[in-house]
């Protein structure tokens, strides 16, 4: 970021926080300038990016004012998915958006990756050049079954944080939390079985249970709370449900934290029903708040829940290292990752295990957790500034990830058509319902700083938006007066 | 390999040649010494390690003499498994022998790994390393669905030497050959499904077919020619079987390279039946002659045949690259890697593709192939050596693969149990049976040149195989004459 960025970004901030009211003066260009000890020039274009914004308007010859705020808003209401087990559909639009991910010239608000810039990062990379140069013995050969043994004494020291109580022989290793949680599914559960999903959730687990032939079964989840614990527990008694997946720390796509009583309750409501919880903690790490939330694992006193993890969002995707503790499934779980893909890469695991040994890891999480916390907060003060009146909006407990609901009408599908065409690539709501639900809403990847690039494309899409319920409402008669 | 034991290779092959008959004298060691220009006492270490393996006999005063000969085995003959659609078993057996593995002080017979101790595999790693310190941005991220394009166009290359056409287009990426078929078997199988096998055949494809539920049905296997034809057709009019499993180029465990016009005549047999083929070329490139035997997907016309490989035998298995060439199954096979696992590490694929790109894969197979034709005739050399008489070994083809098969009396799962006492380890034929059969049978790894701690181990197998034998004939009361 350069210098005038950084400072618009901060004014921005204390605007948002409301430390300048809506039509309060702005201080003048030099006092400014005096005050962060900046030239007179990078004020004047950090006032222009504000003012771009519509965040400041200019007066002539007196100065800058805070443009009228829009009013902060609301959170989504509770979800709403239909009360059945349904096959899960989307793959189609999956493909689409996964391969684009691929194309450098777009801008993939859509990914989940991380920012993967950080310098913070940089010593993993030096342990997996050195162990190439000078441990080829191991990183030529077959890893064993669970994974190196190294790594798992590092994520159960890690996991100490969550409550949860695990050795090294209780962690398999895997090829990410997808894998953990393929493994997980296909331990457990048979095709034609049922599994519970919280509604809107990642679409990469619903694409899983159609692979394995398992029916979805959404759940009503509230955007700060998660799944509702009556919904699931009347969808119980209703269906022959063998689990349920849930990501109750920073949830993908809601961002809530789920408080600790739900998650207890969750447990004793899964031992009552006698079925297992698979539980993903993928960005339970990058939680706003320190100490990190509990897992649901931490709550397990009978081996009922799978927890599934990986450093694909704490650390890099293309690590490829995740890992699952079975409870009781242990043994079943090492069959199916072994007949999945047999065993995984040990490079990468020994690279991660030294990262974290040498104290990198916690490091760069604790910095993490900073720049996404910042980076969500600038970028919901964008959304809220080129999208139109009537959206609600997530306010994320953690991870980098932004849920947006539009007006009804609104058909982001259409819209995100048109935006690849802009070489701008969202992720359409519907991919996070298995029956295709959620078509008037998207999921913003906040992992990056607002660059320049980044608000045009958010500009762009607040526009295409704009038009695209224009032309609804224009297609919708005006009701007839009573 | 030292000077003396190269040069007592050189002579055992002679002998096992014939070119010095049962009885006859060797060179004098003056002789050898001059005709080699090797010091005297290199020639007189290489007679001790010949007299050591019972080759050659000392006659005071007048030189070494061949030592009696003990007759060359035969090939064991058509295996004759159940024929009828089983459940697979044997998976304690096989968390054994794979977490064994991880032991450095066990000599590991019993694993499928290459040699990866050659010169010609150090650009691979330079490679890696580079990738790492200057490709960072690619290596962190996200691979897209189908694997990185750069690898798939240099596999589609070196396809063109086994007849086989596809473009980068056609080719996905998956973790090791495992992970290719396991993403196969997802794309085509049903729980419930019947697929036939080659009897022996490899475990791990096996414990896959139990991981997702499907029945095995073992088809009789020549050891010289591959399955057997007529069996394969009896089986399809009596069984609804969905697919066939097949290593038709140097076969695991057997060795063998199915003839061209039994592949020609397996892809028309599957036509017939509207069954489909899973290819499985892992040994494929390191067949004895070259050019390099024909897949079977070569003579697919219609798209049935599911071509899985990997670099895990001719390069490294800590790569986890490998791919699949599905065919008419293309997106269900892109769904079942995605669903299974996510995507690939990105490292280990770019590094492949450079190594690819700059001649030294071509480099490093062409020795591989000798390195392996050697030692193969040396291991067998040391079988025949130390087994005990009546024992039937397969002639291999390419890779660096042996099967043995033994007196009907003796249980190698037993003998293994025992061999683990003295930290050796061998792969029990009853593992490559989907219902324990070939418990007469072992397969041991030849990839590694014959050291003394080979040889030793070997010696020691056959001693333990010897008592074995013993304590089952002292069982079994002799036939009482008629
Ligand atoms: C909730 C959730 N689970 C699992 C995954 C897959 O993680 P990995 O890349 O480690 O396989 C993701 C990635 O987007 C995710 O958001
Ligand atoms: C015949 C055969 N197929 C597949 C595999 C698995 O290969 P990979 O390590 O590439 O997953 C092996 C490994 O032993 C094998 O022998």
């Amino acid at each position: 970021m350069t210098r005038y960025q950084h400072l618009a970004t901060l004014l921005a901030q204390r605007i948002e926080q409301g430390l300048w009211k809506s039509g309060e003066k702005l201080p003048s260009v030099r006092q400014l300038s005096t005050e962060h000890g900046v030239s007179i020039s990078t004020v004047q274009q950090a006032y222009q990016v504000l003012e771009n914004l519509q965040l400041i308007i200019p007066q002539p010859r007196s100065g800058y004012f805070v443009a009228p705020r829009k009013a902060q808003p609301p959170v989504p209401a509770m979800s709403h998915p239909v009360q059945r087990p349904v096959d899960v559909t989307q793959w189609d639009e999956i493909t689409t958006l996964l391969d684009n991910n691929q194309d450098k010239s777009i801008v993939a608000l859509s990914s989940g990756s991380p920012d993967l810039s950080q310098p913070t990062l940089k010593p993993l990379w030096r342990e997996l050049s050195r162990l190439v140069q000078h441990n080829l013995d191991t990183v030529l050969g077959y890893d064993g079954m669970a994974g190196k043994v190294e790594l798992r004494e590092q994520i159960a020291r890690l996991m100490v944080d969550s409550g949860t109580q695990a050795s090294a022989d209780d962690i398999v290793i895997t090829s990410g939390c997808q894998g953990a949680l393929s493994a997980a599914l296909l331990a457990v559960c048979q095709p034609g079985d049922i599994v519970a999903v919280e509604s809107p959730s990642f679409y990469g687990t619903m694409q899983m249970l159609r692979g394995y032939g398992i029916k979805a079964i959404e759940i009503p989840t509230d955007s700060s709370l998660g799944i509702s614990i009556e919904a699931l527990e009347l969808a119980l008694e209703q269906w022959p449900i063998k689990g349920i997946i849930l990501v109750p720390n920073c949830n993908n796509p809601l961002g809530f934290i789920m408080p600790d009583a739900r998650k207890r309750a969750i447990v004793s409501l899964a031992q009552r029903h006698d079925i297992v919880i698979f539980e993903d903690d993928i960005y339970g790490e990058l939680a706003n708040d320190y100490p990190r939330p509990r897992t649901i694992k931490s709550f397990d006193i009978d081996g009922r829940v799978l927890l599934c993890s990986s450093f694909s969002k704490t650390l890099a995707p293309g690590l490829r290292v995740g890992w699952i503790v079975p409870g009781r499934y242990l043994n079943r779980v090492l069959h199916a990752k072994y007949a999945a893909m047999g065993t995984n890469v040990p490079a990468t695991q020994l690279a991660v295990a030294a990262f974290i040994r040498d104290g990198h890891y916690t490091r760069h999480v604790r910095r993490m957790r900073r720049v996404y916390q910042q980076n969500m907060e600038n970028w919901t003060c964008w959304v809220r500034q080129y999208f139109p009146d009537g959206i609600c909006v997530t306010r994320p407990e953690g991870s980098f990830l932004l849920w947006v609901e539009l007006p009804e009408q609104v058909d982001m599908v259409c819209v995100s058509r048109r935006l690849a065409k802009l070489k701008i690539q969202v992720a359409p709501g519907s991919l996070f319902s298995a029956s295709g639900k959620y078509r008037n809403c998207l999921r913003i990847n906040c992992a990056q700083p607002l660059t320049e690039t980044n608000r045009e494309a958010l500009h762009q899409i607040g526009n295409v938006v704009y038009d695209a319920l224009e032309e609804a409402n224009a297609l919708t008669p005006p009701k007839a007066p009573a």
